[in-house]
């Protein structure tokens, strides 16, 4: 077998990315592999406009999906289109079929990870997805195989460079959410609708699959618990930065004997924390395996090449594989069935701003509530604000949030309490 | 195919490792493999004092190579005794014998790679060596096929935590070099005769590796320039601190149009750069691909677990390979003959300290000298130190290292210099 033809589905930034990175490195990857990697046909939506501007691909061009998914010649898919429909329909047809799948597809994996891997399995194709998660940072393959050695406990991670940005500007120069959310659309960073970013769905998405293959244990993306960054301010940044600490989107994945928890939230780590120094839209994973100790992997969680560098490491997998009869030997890695905790019993240090009235006896009556509810508060920084109103930052020891949930509901009947104006977890010792 | 037997050659640190590890994660390995992975046989060097204890294993032990070697039970060699000879030796003949190797021994790579591979390439066995850098860090299969769709311009790293460690110590507390290495020596980082670390050795060894396989071009050990920190004082640690940098032990292989360069020396970096807040015994490797942008692999290099993590990851794509028939899949890459620079052709900045005579005209033709060999100076900082001299420190631009080294057997022969108290190299702005 001299050739090996491959189909792309979509060609948008990542599709084109791929048809990049393969021609710049034909001869590299020729070496490798002792094979040629050709695109033999290319799905877009809209023939006319690509015939346009890439005339050197205008016999590759289609716009029907059963040229791809059903021509005998094409061994293998690369879906880069995104969304659940139709690519899921696809990429399920393509197995079916006998060709080995690489997907870019987060929202996919994340939320139909199971039929995925059992039409895979099945089949015995390859299913691979390192695209899927943290861009370029290779971690995928990395956790199933070079780490295979290894139980973890904890993945934590900043995985949407698009938040990481926002909130690097926001710390740097105070900058208020709304006004760097702008700058960040404008840069091409955030979309228009910017939801599932700034909501941390999207983070959310690539923390289920790192989860599952962290615990071997299938989590989707209704496991786990999402909460944005539309709530953080330039004054949050500021009291965490008197802690000692800063504010990223952490995706947060534990696990002990009560179940796998899974999260993403804003989060206030120290400053001396590896995940502290990780700036702008880059990412980074850190891990604790029983025997390798901590880990973290640091690089470009999206853009053109560095996915297409993802993707492209999965296709030399995929094609190697195919000429050595040997594929489909990457397989799914959850074979327990963990449960996932809900996020009332899960534990954390808390961050709470309130503003309440500048009077005798008000901090001993919220300390009060606390203590009602077995808080244990580390610090606490109180500051004048307006006339008679006082604004009050507490940092709790580690307590189940569920205790938390309930102190601060009891505080937000309190007359004395004007405003609950934020509820920030934190990791790590302050 | 039930069970999968596997001779292990060495019982020190890292042998012992790589049994904890397989008996601890028995049952993942298990679940990952649907092959029993088990230990048949293991050399070493005094039977008796094993068979003490670890009675568990007294079956097992052997001070006879050939019991292992040329057992054809056992389908996969563990080297993890270290040194050049006999190690070679057992596992070349390994490899006739079919079996696959897995090695942790830099030494071995690094200088006899060219036979290691060949052996490798015609028998068809697997060859995998992911221990002999940077400990528990995936790199080098992850280079190999993560990022195979990347060329790569750059590899640094920090790969020697014994240095890492004692650099971090005089920077912390100004501790000299001399009072820090016995520190080390009785933590247990560093052994009685420091020279291999101390010297760059180690590291050197490691970077002939990784630059092997970021550059497709064999580099061994003899072609890596290689400098150790046993001439770093406080002294330029501060100095370095007042130009904004910190000063790494780096293992730093770069290739452009004339060739590659391998060098191991002391560098000063901006505190900035990712690799600045390396403290500890800590590793991390940084590599730079045209696909994939700027990536850093942080953890630990060294230690019984660590090192065990990546040879037990090893033993698994071995296992796989052998149950799928598909040994040898990963092969050598070093397909391309790149010529290595000699160290004068290197580029650098450098940092010069000395000490001059404390009077009028001086400075003058200190950078006098500098400008003859077209010598550009970034910055000076002058300070009066004894009576009638002062202590000059230089940084210069980026400049061949043969003009730095033409200037300085030029100061040296100054009846106003009276010495040249460093030379350090510096990557990065400042």
């Amino acid at each position: 077998m001299a050739t090996v033809k491959i189909g792309l589905l979509g060609f948008g930034t990542v599709g084109r990315g791929v048809y990049k990175v393969l021609q710049t490195h034909r001869e590299k990857i020729y070496n490798t592999l002792g094979v040629e990697v050709e695109i033999g046909r290319v799905l877009v939506r809209n023939l006319e406009k690509y015939q346009k501007t890439y005339p050197e691909l205008i016999d590759l061009f289609t716009e029907n999906p059963e040229e791809i998914i059903d021509n005998p010649e094409i061994k293998i898919i690369v879906e880069v289109m995104g969304g659940i429909n139709p690519a899921l329909d696809y990429v399920l047809q393509a197995m079916k079929n006998g060709k080995s799948v690489i997907t870019a597809n987060k929202d996919m994996v994340a939320e139909r990870g199971r039929e995925l891997f059992a039409t895979h399995e099945e089949q015995g194709v390859d299913f691979l997805f390192e695209a899927s998660v943290a861009g370029g940072i290779p971690i995928i393959r990395t956790l199933k195989e070079s780490l295979a050695g290894n139980s973890f406990k904890e993945v934590i991670g900043i995985i949407n460079g698009t938040t990481n940005y926002m909130l690097t500007k926001m710390s740097l120069f105070g900058t208020p959410y709304e006004e760097v959310l702008k700058e960040a659309q404008e840069k091409g960073y955030a979309e228009a609708d910017p939801t599932s970013d700034v909501e941390g769905l999207d983070a959310a998405r690539k923390l289920a699959i790192l989860a599952s293959i962290a615990f071997n244990s299938r989590v989707t993306f209704g496991d786990v618990y999402a909460e944005g960054i539309t709530r953080i301010t330039p004054i949050d940044i500021q009291y965490a930065r008197e802690l000692g600490g800063v504010i990223k989107l952490l995706g947060i994945a534990k696990e002990d004997e009560e179940g796998i928890e899974v999260r993403v939230h804003p989060t206030i780590i120290p400053e001396s924390h590896p995940l502290a120094a990780v700036n702008d839209v880059f990412n980074a994973i850190f891990v604790e395996g029983d025997a390798v100790g901590p880990l973290m992997f640091y690089g470009r969680g999206a853009g053109e090449l560095p996915t297409a560098s993802a993707v492209v490491g999965d296709i030399i997998e995929a094609v190697k594989n195919i000429s050595h009869h040997d594929t489909g030997r990457i397989g799914c890695t959850c074979y327990l069935e963990k449960p996932v905790k809900p996020i009332g019993e899960i534990s954390s240090k808390y961050f709470i701003r309130l503003v309440v009235e500048d009077k005798p006896g008000v901090l001993a009556s919220v300390a009060q509530v606390f203590g009602n509810q077995s808080v244990s508060i580390a610090s606490v920084i109180q500051k004048r604000s307006l006339e008679d109103l006082a604004e009050l930052v507490v940092l709790t020891h580690r307590v189940k949030e569920r205790y938390i949930r309930d102190a601060v509901s009891v505080l937000k009947g309190m007359s004395t309490v004007r405003e609950i104006s934020n509820v920030i977890r934190a990791e790590g010792d302050f």
